[in-house]
């Protein structure tokens, strides 16, 4: 096994007091699926009625589980979420499917509900057999767990290799209600030494169709967990849910464009981006967080490619670990991401000083204030590729000797 | 500065020993561009009529000596090739752009042609103008310099990182004639630490037109400098040029696909593979070359795509670095390819051993010459996708602690 290294900088120092959410009841227990004495097994109890949405893993080598839950949410609802922590059941064939529908079983009986109304995930080990008989022989004592604030258990119980426990949550107006939205999350490399994936779910009691909460969350999580990037591997199983009970007594919003929700798409925004920037500040040997903000792109779409191709680039990742202001290797990584660039219109900043602009580095530019700013935990790369009006902004961590250590220095 | 780690664990004892070829002089002398007391400008003179094909960089943000190659390529002849090592000229604006023109018209000078005969590359630190008046003051002692078999100092004068300097050579018959082909190469990291660049020069007296050639450099590249990967980072400069001087005298063959041409495609393909993997195999950080097979797979252009997705990852690189034989992230990197899989059709090997197969583990396959396998040198992984017959091979390195170490342990 890997040997876990010590705390990530950014881990706080403690787990933050997350609100109810009216209609979800949350439950953790230790099963013994891998790990030994910490709860591994985590379930939610969802109040009848209330409405699912979910981004899954794109990977063509998903896991049962991520299948299991793209066909659970075709139908848009759903009364509970079962996780378990330690075994991926991913490649695992048909025993896997078998492991996967066992466990599914176990926490619609305990939550007297079908089967197909159970959404369910997995994190862990790739490659061996889920222990079903652990879980079912578990699931009573996890139903007699379940309560409304449970927060710190559950984040815990869905952990691997993640360094600090990961939750968040904010209130919105909607209609003359207030709503809550509060959620975990789990995860420290995009895919983690064979305890792998990135997880999250997250709770609101407002009342939103299913169709709309979909359309929101989509959009959630391109400016949120699909605008992070630990290492440009992505996990057999990755996936966020976001179910809304609908008990704060709303009017239940028609369309994803409804003015009236402005307010609750800030906070889901505001949940969604602190849960996937707390997942990249526990990315595997973290000593720095680097915000790269892309301008002046052809497009969106080009400018998060760009964004994506410098916060992916290894030399620019250990740049920043060496707290080097080595903008050629910003450069460099704009020119291979195949987008739209021109290298005489490129500017390249570092801590808000612009470093090279206009296909040149700039004459006496002030190092002092980058080398300071370098020296410090967060560090922001901004790119103007003064073509269009295409942004994006993504997250990532520096590479260091720590990835290493903890991704090549042992042996199965 | 970076410091210069040890010797590559592939560093051969000694350079080869390379054969002339007719119609080809070269010659290498200390300009002191940036190094100090060791050749850092290299100067090949290529015979009249000497046929030229190249494989140029696709980065958005290539050097002014790139766009420059390009426009020469068109005419499809040149009398000389002029490489310097120590700067790039990447991202240096208009100055660059000058500094190429000073350094290919002292060239053309030199070798009594015009500077759009004159090819030219530039490697080493990027941003940094490049200074000019230092290469002129070299040319006299480098046109003094010029002879047929000077390779050791050529491939010496144009590293930059490189643990030890690269060629490679291979003799074929064509239409009655012995022809030869010869080159070196350059290159430690797709772009190495603010020291970059894949570079490789090759020559030829096969009589052989430039539209032909550049079709069997196009389809060897794709083979060769195509298929190899240290970080998946690309330089801005990456360049290989293939020089055909026709002083062998040979019938010139008029389509690429003439059946004369067998085993002088053979030859050239022999050398450029031989090349490039010498440049894997002083990837930085290396400990171990790893080959990746790919087979199965929809198309070759699928196939392609996995064998690199595969290469490129971290997790894998780490786990090779590791000795562990981790077929999960094997499998995680061909699902985030993008490209037609099938887990339960999957089959994943190490050392031609059978790891995992349709979708799960290999029950109790035989771990011990796995194990051994990974403790060599040389690491294979396998993978078989089931679906059609599409095949690739590429060649990458592990992912080690010298890695960033070279990368991250210094400040500019």
């Amino acid at each position: 096994m890997a040997a876990i290294t010590e705390k990530s900088p950014f881990a706080p120092a403690r787990f933050p007091t997350l609100p109810d959410v009216p209609g979800v009841r949350l439950g953790a227990v230790a099963a013994g699926v891998k790990y030994q004495g910490r709860p591994d097994l985590f379930l939610a109890e969802l109040a009848k009625g209330t409405a699912v949405a979910g981004v899954l893993t794109t990977s063509k080598t998903r896991s049962a589980a991520v299948d299991w839950c793209r066909a659970v949410l075709e139908k848009g609802t759903a009364r509970g979420i079962i996780v378990n922590a330690g075994n991926a059941n991913a490649f695992t064939g048909k025993r896997g499917a078998e492991g996967n529908k066992h466990m599914v079983r176990a926490a619609a009986d305990a939550l007297g509900c079908k089967p197909k109304q159970i959404l369910v995930a997995s994190t862990g080990v790739i490659g061996e057999p889920l222990p079903g008989d652990r879980v079912s022989a578990a699931m009573p004592a996890l139903a007699k767990d379940l309560k409304p604030r449970n927060w710190a258990k559950s984040a815990r119980a869905i952990t691997t290799t993640d360094t600090f426990p990961k939750g968040a949550s904010a209130t919105a107006e909607l209609s003359g209600k207030t709503v809550t939205v509060a959620g975990i999350a789990k995860g420290s490399g995009m895919i983690a030494p064979d305890m792998a994936t990135m997880l999250s779910f997250v709770f609101t009691d407002a009342a939103i169709p299913a169709d709309v909460l979909q359309k929101l969350l989509k959009r959630g999580a391109d400016k949120s967990f699909n605008a992070i990037t630990v290492d440009s591997d992505t996990s057999t199983s990755d996936t966020l849910i976001l179910a809304a009970t609908g008990r704060a007594g709303n009017e239940p919003p028609r369309k994803a464009s409804d003015k009236a929700l402005k307010g609750f798409v800030e906070a889901l925004d505001a949940v969604l981006i602190d849960l996937a920037t707390q997942v990249v500040k526990d990315g595997e040997g973290i000593s720095k967080l680097i915000t790269v903000d892309v301008a002046g792109a052809v497009s969106k779409k080009s400018a998060r490619a760009i964004a994506l191709s410098v916060a992916n680039s290894p030399l620019v990742k250990t740049a920043v670990a060496g707290e080097d202001a080595n903008w050629g290797r910003v450069v460099m990584a704009v020119g291979k991401a195949g987008e739209p660039a021109d290298r005489d219109r490129l500017t390249v900043s570092m801590g808000g000083v612009a470093i090279a602009e206009k296909g040149e580095g700039v004459d006496g530019y002030d190092e002092a204030p980058v080398a300071d700013h370098l020296k410090g935990r967060e560090v922001h790369i901004g790119i103007d590729l003064g073509l269009g009006s295409g942004t994006a902004r993504v997250w990532t961590c520096d590479l260091t000797h720590g990835y290493i250590s903890i991704n090549a220095d042992y042996r199965s």
